[in-house]
C-alpha cells in the first residue's frame, strides 16, 4: 500500500468499543475518538477548548479483541491509522459521506493514567485464556455465531456499525 | 493552539483554487485534494488504484493569493494542516457535518515536474507589485470590492465555499 | 509554540525507562523506542526486517511517573511528539549532535496485549494512592532526595540521561 | 514497505541542493532543511525563535532532478518522508549514528512566494541528459561522467555526500 494518508490523534472515547464480526468470521472494533484542541486566553490566562473533532475509528482482527477489553468510554487514548472516505445512500436516497479511520496502533494514553501491557497469547488470544469465563467484556460482545445471523454480518462493502 | 489533529495530504487539485474574502477582507483560497493511495497486485505486478480521499481545504490571508496565483486544477499538491469538523443544515433541515483542513503549509509537488519559488513582495504582496496589470489571475478571481458584495461575503460563521 | 517537528513512532522500548528528577524536581522519564520497518519480499512471500530507527525519548511530569510504572524493557508502544536536537561535546572536545523526541503522549500499543488505563490521582499521583507500599516501582526509581544529590540532577542544561 | 516513520517537516534549504549521481546512474538530490519553531513571549508580545531542527534530506530520481532545478539556498520547503538512521565509523574508529531523512514528496512552501508547477517531460525529463546545453543548471550540478569518477560514485553503502 502507497500513498495513504495517515493520521495520528489523541482524544477520548465517546463510548465504550463495539465488537463486532464480519460474516467471514474477522473481529472488527467500532468506536469514536473525541479530540479538542485548546487554545490559551491570554486576558484569562487559562486554556480555553477550541472545536473538537470526533473520529470514527475501526481496529480489526485481535486488535479488536484488545481494543474491546481493554477500553471503556472517557478513556483517553493515542490512535494512528490511515484516512478513507465512504459513500452510502440513506433510506430517503441522499448520498453522504464520512471520513473515517483505519486503526494501525492504539494505546491508552499515559497522561492523565497508567496502564500497564499484558501480552496476548496466541491460543484463544485475550489476555486470560486459561479463564475464559471470567472475560468480563465477553457477555457484552456479539458471539460469533450471533455474528452470521442476518443484519449483523458483513459483506465487505459496508462496516457492520 | 495544542492538542490539534495534523494531517499530511499529498494529492491533486480536483478544480483551479476559488479565491475568496471575508466581510472583512480576508483573502481565503478554497480547493479539494484528491488523494489516492495505491496496492501492488502481486498477480499482475502492477499498481492497482486504492481508495480516493477528497479533503476540502482552505488557505488563509496571502497564503490564499499565492495558492490562485501558483496551482491550477490538476496540480501535484503537499499540503499540510489542521483537521476540523463544520456541522451544518441543509435547507431541508438535515444536519451535515463536513471534515476540513485549514492549509498550514502548501506547495505544488517536484514529484513530476519543476516549480521554481519566486518571494512574493510585502506591498500589494503577490509577486509582481509594480505591474500589477500583468498580473494573470487577477482576471480570474473576485475583486476585493465584489467581494463585499452580499452572497460573496463571509461572516465569519460558515466558509465562503 | 509553532512551527515543531512532530512525529509519530511506533516501537519497543529497548531497556526499562530511567526515572530521574531536575535539580527542581521534575520527573522525567528516558527511555529508547527502537522503530523496525519491514518490506514484503515477493520471492520468499514473507516480511523481511527492514532498518531500526533508535529514538531517544523523554517524558516529564506525571507522565515520566505514568511511563516508569506501566511500561518495560520490550514493550510495544506508540509515542507522538516533538523532534529536537541536541548538541554536546565529548571529553576529547568532540561536537557531537542527537536528535531526540520530547513526548506529548506515548500509550503502550494494543496490538499484541491489552492494557487497561488506570486513572491516575492527584495526591500523591500513582494509580494505588491508598496503598503506596504496594507500589511495585517505588523502590526502583531514585527518592526525590537521591535525586538531589551530585550527579543524579538536572541544571537544566543537559537531560540527565 | 510497513511500519516506517514517516514525518514532515517545514523549514529552509541550508545550501543549494547538491545532485549527484550512483554508480549504477541513479540521481539523488542532497539537501539539509533548518526548521526553526517559535514561542510566543507574552512579557514580549511578540514571537522568539525556539530550537532549529537540522535535517538531512536526500530524494531519488526524477525527484531529485526536479529539486535540484527548483529549489535554491534558503528557499522554504515542506518535505515529507521517512526517517532512517545510518552508523558510520570515523578516520579515527569513532562510531557515529546520524538521522536522515528519504524524501517522499517535496514542494517549495506557497507561504511566502508563489512557484507555478512546469510538469516534466518523460523524454529527456527535467534532468535530460541527452541534451545538456539546454539544461538551465547543469553548469552547477556534477556532470553524470564526473560523477561516476572515483570518489564521487555512490556504492550503495554510503550516500554520496
Amino acid at each position: 500500500m502507497s500513498g495513504e494518508t495517515t493520521i495520528t490523534i489523541i482524544g477520548n472515547l465517546t463510548t465504550d468499543p463495539e465488537l463486532r464480526f464480519t460474516g467471514s468470521g474477522l473481529a472488527v472494533a467500532g468506536f469514536t475518538v473525541a479530540s479538542t484542541s485548546r487554545t490559551f486566553n491570554r486576558a484569562a490566562g487559562a486554556w480555553d477548548d477550541g472545536n473538537t473533532l470526533f473520529m470514527r475509528c475501526s481496529a480489526w482482527r485481535e486488535m479488536a479483541d484488545h481494543v474491546a477489553e481493554s477500553l471503556n468510554r472517557g478513556a483517553r487514548v493515542i490512535v494512528t491509522g490511515r484516512l478513507s472516505q465512504r459513500s452510502y445512500e440513506t433510506r430517503e436516497g441522499d448520498k453522504r459521506t464520512v471520513v473515517e479511520l483505519t486503526v494501525d496502533e492504539i494505546g491508552p494514553s499515559l497522561r492523565f493514567a497508567t496502564a500497564k501491557p499484558v501480552k496476548a497469547t496466541r491460543n484463544g488470544d485475550a489476555s486470560s485464556p486459561a479463564t475464559p469465563q471470567s472475560d468480563p467484556w465477553a457477555s457484552n460482545t456479539p458471539a460469533p455465531a450471533a455474528a452470521g445471523a442476518p443484519g449483523s454480518s458483513w459483506n465487505g462493502d459496508e462496516p457492520p456499525f
